[in-house]
Protein backbone atom coordinates (compact mmCIF):
# COMPACT_ATOMS: atom_id res chain seq x y z
CA UNK A 1 0.00 0.00 0.00
CA UNK A 2 1.46 3.82 -1.09
CA UNK A 3 2.14 6.16 1.72
CA UNK A 4 -0.60 8.06 -0.59
CA UNK A 5 -3.23 6.04 -0.77
CA UNK A 6 -2.75 4.79 3.21
CA UNK A 7 -3.51 8.79 4.04
CA UNK A 8 -6.09 9.04 1.92
CA UNK A 9 -4.94 12.19 0.05
CA UNK A 10 -6.36 11.44 -3.51
CA UNK A 11 -9.68 11.32 -2.50
CA UNK A 12 -8.94 14.87 -0.91
CA UNK A 13 -6.30 16.50 -3.27
CA UNK A 14 -7.85 19.55 -4.38
CA UNK A 15 -8.55 20.09 -7.74
CA UNK A 16 -8.90 24.25 -7.54
CA UNK A 17 -7.67 27.27 -5.99
CA UNK A 18 -11.20 27.45 -4.27
CA UNK A 19 -10.02 23.63 -3.43
CA UNK A 20 -6.82 24.38 -1.74
CA UNK A 21 -7.86 27.42 0.15
CA UNK A 22 -10.60 25.62 1.78
CA UNK A 23 -8.54 22.39 2.46
CA UNK A 24 -5.79 24.56 4.19
CA UNK A 25 -8.14 26.41 5.83
CA UNK A 26 -9.95 23.19 7.27
CA UNK A 27 -6.65 21.48 8.14
CA UNK A 28 -5.43 25.00 10.11
CA UNK A 29 -8.75 25.60 11.68
CA UNK A 30 -8.51 20.93 12.77
CA UNK A 31 -4.87 21.98 14.03
CA UNK A 32 -6.30 24.77 16.45
CA UNK A 33 -9.22 23.11 17.93
CA UNK A 34 -7.49 19.68 18.44
CA UNK A 35 -4.10 21.87 20.04
CA UNK A 36 -6.93 23.57 22.26
CA UNK A 37 -9.04 21.13 23.14
CA UNK A 38 -8.01 18.12 22.36
CA UNK A 39 -9.60 15.61 19.98
CA UNK A 40 -12.43 13.99 22.33
CA UNK A 41 -13.29 17.86 23.14
CA UNK A 42 -12.89 19.35 19.26
CA UNK A 43 -15.90 18.13 16.56
CA UNK A 44 -15.66 18.40 13.10
CA UNK A 45 -19.01 20.30 13.29
CA UNK A 46 -17.13 23.20 14.66
CA UNK A 47 -14.34 22.68 12.84
CA UNK A 48 -16.62 22.89 9.92
CA UNK A 49 -18.29 26.00 11.30
CA UNK A 50 -15.51 28.60 12.25
CA UNK A 51 -14.56 28.01 8.48
CA UNK A 52 -18.38 28.12 7.03
CA UNK A 53 -18.46 25.26 5.06
CA UNK A 54 -20.81 22.59 5.29
CA UNK A 55 -19.40 19.44 7.65
CA UNK A 56 -19.75 17.17 4.75
CA UNK A 57 -16.90 18.62 3.09
CA UNK A 58 -14.48 17.52 5.75
CA UNK A 59 -15.79 14.25 5.19
CA UNK A 60 -15.46 14.51 1.51
CA UNK A 61 -11.61 15.70 1.44
CA UNK A 62 -10.35 13.64 5.05
CA UNK A 63 -12.92 11.11 5.77
CA UNK A 64 -13.55 10.79 9.85
CA UNK A 65 -12.06 12.36 12.76
CA UNK A 66 -9.12 10.33 13.29
CA UNK A 67 -8.32 10.34 9.62
CA UNK A 68 -8.92 14.75 10.24
CA UNK A 69 -6.51 14.00 12.65
CA UNK A 70 -3.88 12.34 10.84
CA UNK A 71 -4.07 14.90 7.69
CA UNK A 72 -3.53 18.02 10.45
CA UNK A 73 -0.42 16.38 11.69
CA UNK A 74 0.25 15.51 7.74
CA UNK A 75 2.40 12.47 9.00
CA UNK A 76 3.46 10.13 6.17
CA UNK A 77 1.96 7.44 7.42
CA UNK A 78 -1.58 6.71 8.99
CA UNK A 79 -1.54 5.31 12.80
CA UNK A 80 -4.98 4.84 13.18
CA UNK A 81 -5.40 2.50 9.97
CA UNK A 82 -2.08 0.72 11.17
CA UNK A 83 -3.51 0.17 15.46
CA UNK A 84 -7.17 -0.52 14.06
CA UNK A 85 -5.30 -3.36 11.75
CA UNK A 86 -2.78 -4.84 14.93
CA UNK A 87 -5.83 -4.87 16.85
CA UNK A 88 -7.89 -7.32 14.78
CA UNK A 89 -5.86 -10.14 15.53
CA UNK A 90 -5.49 -12.66 18.44
CA UNK A 91 -4.56 -11.43 22.25
CA UNK A 92 -1.77 -14.39 22.59
CA UNK A 93 0.72 -12.44 20.62
CA UNK A 94 -0.52 -8.63 20.61
CA UNK A 95 2.05 -7.53 22.90
CA UNK A 96 5.05 -8.23 19.97
CA UNK A 97 2.49 -7.78 16.79
CA UNK A 98 2.43 -3.68 18.73
CA UNK A 99 6.16 -3.80 18.93
CA UNK A 100 6.61 -5.08 15.52
CA UNK A 101 4.10 -2.29 13.75
CA UNK A 102 5.43 0.46 15.57
CA UNK A 103 8.87 -0.21 14.36
CA UNK A 104 7.61 -1.29 10.89
CA UNK A 105 5.53 2.01 10.86
CA UNK A 106 8.38 4.29 12.56
CA UNK A 107 11.77 2.73 11.07
CA UNK A 108 11.20 4.53 8.04
CA UNK A 109 10.21 8.01 9.27
CA UNK A 110 12.18 8.39 12.37
CA UNK A 111 13.19 12.35 11.52
CA UNK A 112 9.13 12.62 11.30
CA UNK A 113 8.20 10.56 14.68
CA UNK A 114 11.48 13.12 16.21
CA UNK A 115 9.06 16.07 14.74
CA UNK A 116 5.85 15.01 16.40
CA UNK A 117 7.29 14.47 19.72
CA UNK A 118 8.96 18.26 19.82
CA UNK A 119 6.17 19.96 18.47
CA UNK A 120 3.78 17.54 21.32
CA UNK A 121 6.23 18.03 23.84
CA UNK A 122 6.78 21.72 23.32
CA UNK A 123 2.79 22.36 23.77
CA UNK A 124 1.73 22.72 27.05
CA UNK A 125 -1.64 21.34 26.55
CA UNK A 126 0.26 18.12 25.54
CA UNK A 127 -0.83 19.33 21.18
CA UNK A 128 -2.89 17.63 18.83
CA UNK A 129 -0.13 14.49 18.42
CA UNK A 130 -1.53 13.59 22.14
CA UNK A 131 -5.06 12.53 20.09
CA UNK A 132 -3.18 9.38 18.53
CA UNK A 133 -1.75 8.01 22.00
CA UNK A 134 -4.76 8.96 23.98
CA UNK A 135 -7.45 8.53 21.76
CA UNK A 136 -6.11 6.44 19.29
CA UNK A 137 -4.05 3.74 20.30
CA UNK A 138 -5.06 3.80 24.27
CA UNK A 139 -9.09 3.83 23.64
CA UNK A 140 -8.30 1.10 20.71
CA UNK A 141 -6.31 -1.00 23.06
CA UNK A 142 -8.98 -0.44 26.25
CA UNK A 143 -11.66 -1.80 24.19
CA UNK A 144 -9.65 -4.74 23.07
CA UNK A 145 -8.46 -6.01 26.58
CA UNK A 146 -10.38 -7.80 29.09
CA UNK A 147 -10.51 -6.99 32.86
CA UNK A 148 -11.82 -3.79 35.30
CA UNK A 149 -7.91 -2.09 35.00
CA UNK A 150 -8.41 -2.66 30.99
CA UNK A 151 -7.86 1.10 30.52
CA UNK A 152 -5.01 1.62 33.02
CA UNK A 153 -3.22 -1.57 31.20
CA UNK A 154 -3.95 0.03 28.25
CA UNK A 155 -2.02 3.49 29.20
CA UNK A 156 0.57 1.67 30.17
CA UNK A 157 1.28 0.06 27.15
CA UNK A 158 0.89 3.03 25.49
CA UNK A 159 3.54 4.54 27.75
CA UNK A 160 5.93 1.58 26.68
CA UNK A 161 5.97 2.41 22.55
CA UNK A 162 5.78 6.11 23.42
CA UNK A 163 8.93 5.58 25.36
CA UNK A 164 10.77 3.13 23.11
CA UNK A 165 10.07 5.61 19.91
CA UNK A 166 11.43 8.66 22.54
CA UNK A 167 14.67 6.81 23.23
CA UNK A 168 15.28 5.19 19.31
CA UNK A 169 14.01 8.18 17.15
CA UNK A 170 14.47 10.83 19.51
CA UNK A 171 17.04 10.60 21.98
CA UNK A 172 18.91 7.83 19.50
CA UNK A 173 20.44 5.85 22.85
CA UNK A 174 22.10 2.92 21.69
CA UNK A 175 21.92 -0.06 20.94
CA UNK A 176 18.13 0.52 20.84
CA UNK A 177 18.44 3.14 18.66
CA UNK A 178 20.70 0.45 16.03
CA UNK A 179 18.71 -2.79 17.02
CA UNK A 180 16.97 -4.89 14.43
CA UNK A 181 13.14 -4.39 14.99
CA UNK A 182 12.93 -8.09 15.73
CA UNK A 183 15.49 -8.02 18.73
CA UNK A 184 13.52 -5.06 19.95
CA UNK A 185 10.16 -6.80 19.35
CA UNK A 186 11.05 -10.01 21.28
CA UNK A 187 11.75 -8.56 24.39
CA UNK A 188 9.95 -5.33 24.59
CA UNK A 189 6.87 -7.87 22.94
CA UNK A 190 6.98 -9.67 25.71
CA UNK A 191 7.24 -7.30 28.41
CA UNK A 192 4.19 -5.57 26.99
CA UNK A 193 2.40 -8.64 26.79
CA UNK A 194 2.81 -8.98 30.41
CA UNK A 195 0.12 -6.03 30.97
CA UNK A 196 -2.40 -7.23 27.96
CA UNK A 197 -2.40 -10.32 30.00
CA UNK A 198 -3.03 -8.59 32.89
CA UNK A 199 -1.16 -11.04 35.41
CA UNK B 1 16.68 14.38 53.26
CA UNK B 2 15.45 17.90 52.70
CA UNK B 3 15.88 18.79 48.96
CA UNK B 4 18.64 21.40 49.50
CA UNK B 5 20.65 18.82 51.42
CA UNK B 6 19.77 15.99 48.53
CA UNK B 7 21.18 18.60 45.62
CA UNK B 8 24.30 19.49 47.47
CA UNK B 9 23.30 23.17 47.27
CA UNK B 10 24.51 24.28 50.62
CA UNK B 11 28.15 23.30 49.90
CA UNK B 12 27.91 25.05 46.67
CA UNK B 13 26.28 28.10 47.86
CA UNK B 14 28.43 31.52 46.71
CA UNK B 15 29.36 33.57 49.55
CA UNK B 16 30.38 36.59 47.61
CA UNK B 17 29.83 38.44 44.74
CA UNK B 18 32.63 36.72 42.94
CA UNK B 19 31.30 33.41 44.15
CA UNK B 20 28.12 34.17 42.54
CA UNK B 21 29.62 35.22 39.44
CA UNK B 22 31.87 31.92 38.73
CA UNK B 23 29.73 29.63 40.18
CA UNK B 24 26.52 30.74 37.04
CA UNK B 25 29.66 31.01 34.34
CA UNK B 26 30.54 27.09 35.34
CA UNK B 27 26.86 26.08 35.22
CA UNK B 28 26.19 27.97 31.95
CA UNK B 29 29.15 26.70 30.43
CA UNK B 30 28.50 22.70 31.70
CA UNK B 31 24.93 23.86 29.98
CA UNK B 32 26.56 24.75 26.89
CA UNK B 33 28.56 22.01 26.41
CA UNK B 34 26.09 18.68 27.90
CA UNK B 35 23.93 20.05 25.18
CA UNK B 36 26.31 20.97 22.30
CA UNK B 37 28.95 17.41 22.89
CA UNK B 38 26.51 14.90 25.37
CA UNK B 39 27.28 14.17 28.83
CA UNK B 40 30.22 11.91 27.90
CA UNK B 41 32.15 14.34 25.70
CA UNK B 42 32.20 17.27 28.37
CA UNK B 43 34.40 17.07 31.00
CA UNK B 44 35.25 19.27 33.64
CA UNK B 45 38.44 19.79 32.57
CA UNK B 46 37.01 21.87 29.68
CA UNK B 47 34.01 23.52 31.28
CA UNK B 48 36.18 25.07 33.94
CA UNK B 49 39.18 25.99 31.17
CA UNK B 50 36.72 28.03 29.23
CA UNK B 51 35.36 30.08 32.91
CA UNK B 52 39.15 30.41 33.12
CA UNK B 53 39.36 28.41 36.73
CA UNK B 54 40.70 25.40 38.08
CA UNK B 55 38.97 22.19 37.86
CA UNK B 56 39.15 21.83 41.54
CA UNK B 57 36.65 25.00 41.56
CA UNK B 58 33.74 22.81 39.87
CA UNK B 59 34.44 20.02 42.54
CA UNK B 60 34.34 22.43 45.20
CA UNK B 61 31.25 23.67 44.04
CA UNK B 62 29.22 20.78 42.47
CA UNK B 63 31.06 17.45 43.41
CA UNK B 64 31.55 15.21 40.28
CA UNK B 65 30.46 15.28 36.77
CA UNK B 66 26.86 14.02 37.49
CA UNK B 67 26.42 16.79 40.31
CA UNK B 68 27.74 19.44 37.88
CA UNK B 69 25.29 18.22 35.41
CA UNK B 70 22.07 17.64 37.75
CA UNK B 71 23.00 21.42 39.33
CA UNK B 72 23.48 22.53 35.52
CA UNK B 73 19.49 21.00 35.05
CA UNK B 74 18.65 22.87 37.98
CA UNK B 75 16.25 19.99 39.37
CA UNK B 76 14.63 19.65 42.74
CA UNK B 77 15.74 16.13 42.99
CA UNK B 78 18.98 14.63 42.73
CA UNK B 79 18.46 11.60 40.18
CA UNK B 80 21.67 9.99 39.93
CA UNK B 81 21.93 9.27 43.61
CA UNK B 82 18.62 7.81 43.33
CA UNK B 83 19.37 5.35 40.82
CA UNK B 84 22.23 4.52 42.71
CA UNK B 85 20.57 3.71 45.98
CA UNK B 86 18.19 1.63 43.81
CA UNK B 87 20.69 -0.32 41.88
CA UNK B 88 22.56 -1.37 45.24
CA UNK B 89 19.60 -3.53 46.27
CA UNK B 90 19.12 -6.97 44.38
CA UNK B 91 18.18 -7.97 41.10
CA UNK B 92 14.74 -9.70 42.33
CA UNK B 93 12.49 -7.35 42.74
CA UNK B 94 14.75 -4.34 41.02
CA UNK B 95 11.83 -4.10 38.12
CA UNK B 96 9.21 -2.92 40.89
CA UNK B 97 12.01 -1.00 42.71
CA UNK B 98 12.79 1.12 39.77
CA UNK B 99 9.06 2.50 38.84
CA UNK B 100 8.49 3.16 42.90
CA UNK B 101 11.55 5.33 42.69
CA UNK B 102 11.10 6.82 39.91
CA UNK B 103 7.30 7.77 40.87
CA UNK B 104 8.52 8.62 44.54
CA UNK B 105 11.00 11.13 42.67
CA UNK B 106 8.99 12.81 40.24
CA UNK B 107 5.58 13.14 41.47
CA UNK B 108 5.72 15.86 43.94
CA UNK B 109 7.89 17.89 40.58
CA UNK B 110 5.16 17.02 37.97
CA UNK B 111 6.05 19.86 36.36
CA UNK B 112 10.05 20.59 36.56
CA UNK B 113 9.54 16.75 34.86
CA UNK B 114 7.12 17.82 32.03
CA UNK B 115 9.80 21.21 31.45
CA UNK B 116 12.93 18.55 31.53
CA UNK B 117 11.41 16.53 28.60
CA UNK B 118 10.30 19.92 26.83
CA UNK B 119 13.64 21.20 26.99
CA UNK B 120 15.13 17.96 25.96
CA UNK B 121 12.53 17.33 22.80
CA UNK B 122 13.33 20.64 21.64
CA UNK B 123 17.14 20.06 21.11
CA UNK B 124 18.46 18.23 18.41
CA UNK B 125 21.12 16.94 20.37
CA UNK B 126 18.94 15.38 22.70
CA UNK B 127 19.45 18.17 25.16
CA UNK B 128 21.61 18.10 28.53
CA UNK B 129 18.53 15.59 30.29
CA UNK B 130 20.04 12.62 27.89
CA UNK B 131 22.90 12.59 29.86
CA UNK B 132 20.33 11.98 32.43
CA UNK B 133 18.72 8.62 31.22
CA UNK B 134 21.86 7.28 28.83
CA UNK B 135 24.72 7.98 31.04
CA UNK B 136 23.21 7.46 34.25
CA UNK B 137 20.16 5.39 34.44
CA UNK B 138 21.05 3.05 30.82
CA UNK B 139 24.35 3.25 31.95
CA UNK B 140 23.95 2.27 35.52
CA UNK B 141 21.61 -0.45 34.99
CA UNK B 142 23.86 -1.91 32.31
CA UNK B 143 26.68 -2.62 34.81
CA UNK B 144 24.16 -4.45 36.72
CA UNK B 145 22.34 -6.53 34.89
CA UNK B 146 23.67 -10.07 33.76
CA UNK B 147 23.66 -11.13 29.94
CA UNK B 148 25.45 -10.42 26.81
CA UNK B 149 22.25 -8.44 25.86
CA UNK B 150 22.45 -6.16 29.41
CA UNK B 151 23.06 -2.29 27.58
CA UNK B 152 20.26 -3.02 24.97
CA UNK B 153 17.98 -4.65 28.09
CA UNK B 154 18.99 -1.34 30.05
CA UNK B 155 18.29 1.00 26.99
CA UNK B 156 14.75 -0.64 27.10
CA UNK B 157 14.24 -0.63 30.62
CA UNK B 158 15.26 3.20 30.69
CA UNK B 159 12.70 3.90 27.42
CA UNK B 160 9.65 2.51 29.92
CA UNK B 161 10.95 5.05 32.50
CA UNK B 162 10.35 7.54 30.18
CA UNK B 163 7.75 6.85 28.34
CA UNK B 164 5.88 6.44 32.07
CA UNK B 165 6.85 9.92 32.85
CA UNK B 166 5.68 11.26 29.53
CA UNK B 167 2.21 9.83 29.84
CA UNK B 168 2.04 10.71 33.79
CA UNK B 169 3.20 14.23 33.39
CA UNK B 170 3.41 15.44 29.75
CA UNK B 171 -0.04 14.21 27.79
CA UNK B 172 -1.06 13.18 31.48
CA UNK B 173 -3.02 10.19 30.13
CA UNK B 174 -6.06 9.26 32.10
CA UNK B 175 -5.97 7.44 34.30
CA UNK B 176 -2.07 6.55 34.39
CA UNK B 177 -1.60 10.31 35.37
CA UNK B 178 -4.46 9.78 38.77
CA UNK B 179 -3.65 6.22 39.29
CA UNK B 180 -1.35 5.52 42.65
CA UNK B 181 1.75 4.89 42.26
CA UNK B 182 1.35 1.72 43.76
CA UNK B 183 -1.11 0.31 41.00
CA UNK B 184 1.10 1.61 38.30
CA UNK B 185 4.42 -0.11 40.19
CA UNK B 186 2.49 -3.46 40.51
CA UNK B 187 1.93 -3.97 36.82
CA UNK B 188 4.77 -1.69 35.36
CA UNK B 189 7.12 -3.10 37.59
CA UNK B 190 6.54 -6.78 36.33
CA UNK B 191 6.83 -6.07 32.89
CA UNK B 192 10.35 -3.99 33.60
CA UNK B 193 11.37 -7.02 35.66
CA UNK B 194 10.68 -8.95 32.92
CA UNK B 195 13.92 -7.20 31.26
CA UNK B 196 15.74 -7.36 34.24
CA UNK B 197 15.57 -11.30 33.88
CA UNK B 198 16.03 -11.17 30.55
CA UNK B 199 14.15 -14.22 29.52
Amino acid sequence: MSSAAETGRPRGRPRTQDDTDRRGQLLAEARRQFAARGFAAASVRSIAREVGVDPSLIHHYFGDKQQLLVASLDLPVDPPARIRTVLQGGLADLGQRIILTFLDTWDPHREAFATLIRTNSSDAHGGPARGLVDDVLVSGLAERLAGPDARLRAAQIGSMVLGLGMMRYVLQVEPLASASAQDVAQSHGAAVQWLVDGH
